[in-house]
C-alpha cells in the first residue's frame, strides 16, 4: 500500500494533490477503489480513493490507524558533509530508520563547496527525498532538513544525549561508551549524533565537542565508513528502545 | 594506516604484489618508512615499507597484532537479488559490519536475470568489492561470495539459527523475535540471515523457508528497504554481542 504526506488543508477536503495525485494519476493508474494511507504527520488515516485526475484524487477516510511509528527519542543526524551523492543515500536510509532530524554540516574535512545560492537548491532535493523515503517507510512524521550549517555555528545546548561517533575509539578497543549511552535513553529524550565526513575529525573539532558535552563512541570493533555509521546508531537504538524479548515466538 | 590482505606466499616472502603494490606507488606514492597492516586473513601485522615499485612492495614485520576484528557469530547473509547496484552496497556495507558469506540470492521477485556466462565475472566482481570494504574496514577475515544460487538450491542444514526479515511482521506489530533470537545467540553459532528483494518474499517461498526453520521478524516498527534490512540485522548483532556497558566512560 502507498502512503502519501499531504497538507492539513488536504486532508481537510478529503484530496492529495500535486505531484503525489500525478503519480498515482499516470504512474499507478488507479482508477478509484483503491486503498492508500494519508497522513497530516499527526495522524494516519486509510482512505478509500474515489476519483482520478492527474491534478486531484479525492478519498474518503475508511479509519484512524495508530501512527506511532516513530522511535522513542528524538535523534538529530548532524553528518559530516560526504563526498557524491552519499549525502542522499544517508538522508533516504536515515529516514527509514526513523531519524528525527538530520543535518548535513560542513566540517574541517569536508570536500564539498557548495556555493551559496546552490544551497537552497540542495537543501529542496534533501527534503524531498525524505518525504519520499518517510511515505515508503511508512512513518508517521517526515525527518527535518532546513539547512547546512559549518559545525561551530549549530547550538548543541538543547540536547540530552551528545554521541560523536569517532573511529578511533575503535581502534582502541573502547566498547563500553555507545552501549552505556544507548541503554540508559529515556522516552523523548532528544539524542544528537555527530559522523564526521570521510577525512574524519579534526584534532581541534574532537576538542570543541567534547567541550560541548559529545562522548566519543566506537561503533563495534570494526571501522566503519561514514555513511555506514548512521545506520549502526539508529538501528541500534531501535533495537535497543523498540524491540522487546519474547514471551512467545509470533510465526 | 592502510590494511592489506595478501597471501601466504607474499607474506612469507615480506612482500606485497598485483594491484595493491600498483596502488601504493602510484596512488599513495610511498617511498619506504611507511607503516601498514599486512594480513594473509589468519594473522594480522604490523609492517614498515621497505621497498616500493609498481610490480613488488617489500616490508619488513614490526609486531603482530591482536587480530580479532570479526563478529563473535558467523553470519550468512542470503539476500535476494536487488535491482541496479544495490548488490554491491550491500556487500561494502555488510563486509563493514562484519557478515562472514554473503550469498546474492535469485528469488521469485529477483528482477536481474544473469545470464550464466556473466554470473562469474560478476562474482570476481563482488569478491573483489568485498576485500576492499574488508581492508578498509581492518577486518581480519574477507567475507565468502562463491556463487549466486536460486532459493530453492541452498543447504540451510548447517545454521543454528534462521532469520528471515520480513516486512510483514513489522506491519502486524511484531516486535519480540528478532531481539529474542539476538540477546540468545551464543558465541561461534552459525547465523543465516534470508531478506528478500524489493518486492518481497513470495508466499510459496515464505512456507518453504518456514519449514527450513526460518523464523520471520520484523526490524524495529518501520518498513525498510530490502539494502537497509542488512545494516540493521549486523548492527544490531554487533550491539548485542560485542559492545557493553560501562565501567566508566572511555573519553
Amino acid at each position: 500500500m502507498q502512503k502519501y504526506f499531504i497538507t492539513k488543508e488536504d486532508l481537510a477536503l478529503n484530496r492529495i494533490t500535486g505531484d503525489d495525485a500525478y503519480q498515482i494519476a499516470t504512474v499507478l493508474r488507479f482508477k478509484g477503489g483503491e486503498t492508500v494511507m494519508v497522513s497530516d504527520t499527526f495522524s494516519n488515516y486509510l482512505a478509500k480513493i474515489k476519483s482520478v485526475s492527474k491534478d486531484e484524487v479525492t478519498f474518503e477516510i475508511i479509519e484512524e490507524k495508530a501512527g506511532d511509528m516513530e522511535l522513542p527519542v528524538f535523534v538529530s543526524i548532524y553528518q559530516g558533509y560526504p563526498k557524491g551523492d552519499k549525502m542522499e543515500e544517508i538522508i533516504k536510509h536515515s529516514t527509514e530508520l526513523g531519524a528525527s532530524k538530520i543535518v548535513p554540516t560542513f566540517m574541517k574535512r569536508s570536500i564539498v563547496k557548495l556555493e551559496e545560492k546552490k544551497i537552497d537548491s540542495r537543501i529542496v532535493r534533501f527534503q524531498k527525498i525524505a518525504k519520499e523515503a518517510a511515505e515508503q517507510s511508512f512513518r508517521s512524521k517526515i525527518p527535518t532538513i532546513d539547512s547546512i550549517p559549518y559545525l561551530k555555528t549549530i547550538n548543541f545546548d538543547d540536547y540530552d544525549v551528545k554521541i560523536l561517533c569517532y573511529e578511533e575509539n575503535a581502534k582502541n578497543g573502547e566498547l563500553t561508551n555507545f552501549k552505556s549511552i544507548v541503554s540508559n535513553l529515556k522516552k523523548d529524550q532528544r539524542v544528537a549524533v555527530l559522523i564526521g565526513p570521510e577525512g574524519g575529525i579534526d584534532d581541534t573539532e574532537l576538542e570543541y565537542l567534547k567541550n560541548k558535552g559529545f562522548i566519543p563512541c566506537a561503533l563495534g570493533k570494526r571501522i566503519l565508513r561514514t555513511e555506514t555509521a548512521v545506520f549502526y546508531v539508529l538501528s541500534s537504538i531501535s533495537y535497543e528502545m523498540e524491540l522487546k524479548k519474547w514471551v512467545k515466538l509470533v510465526l
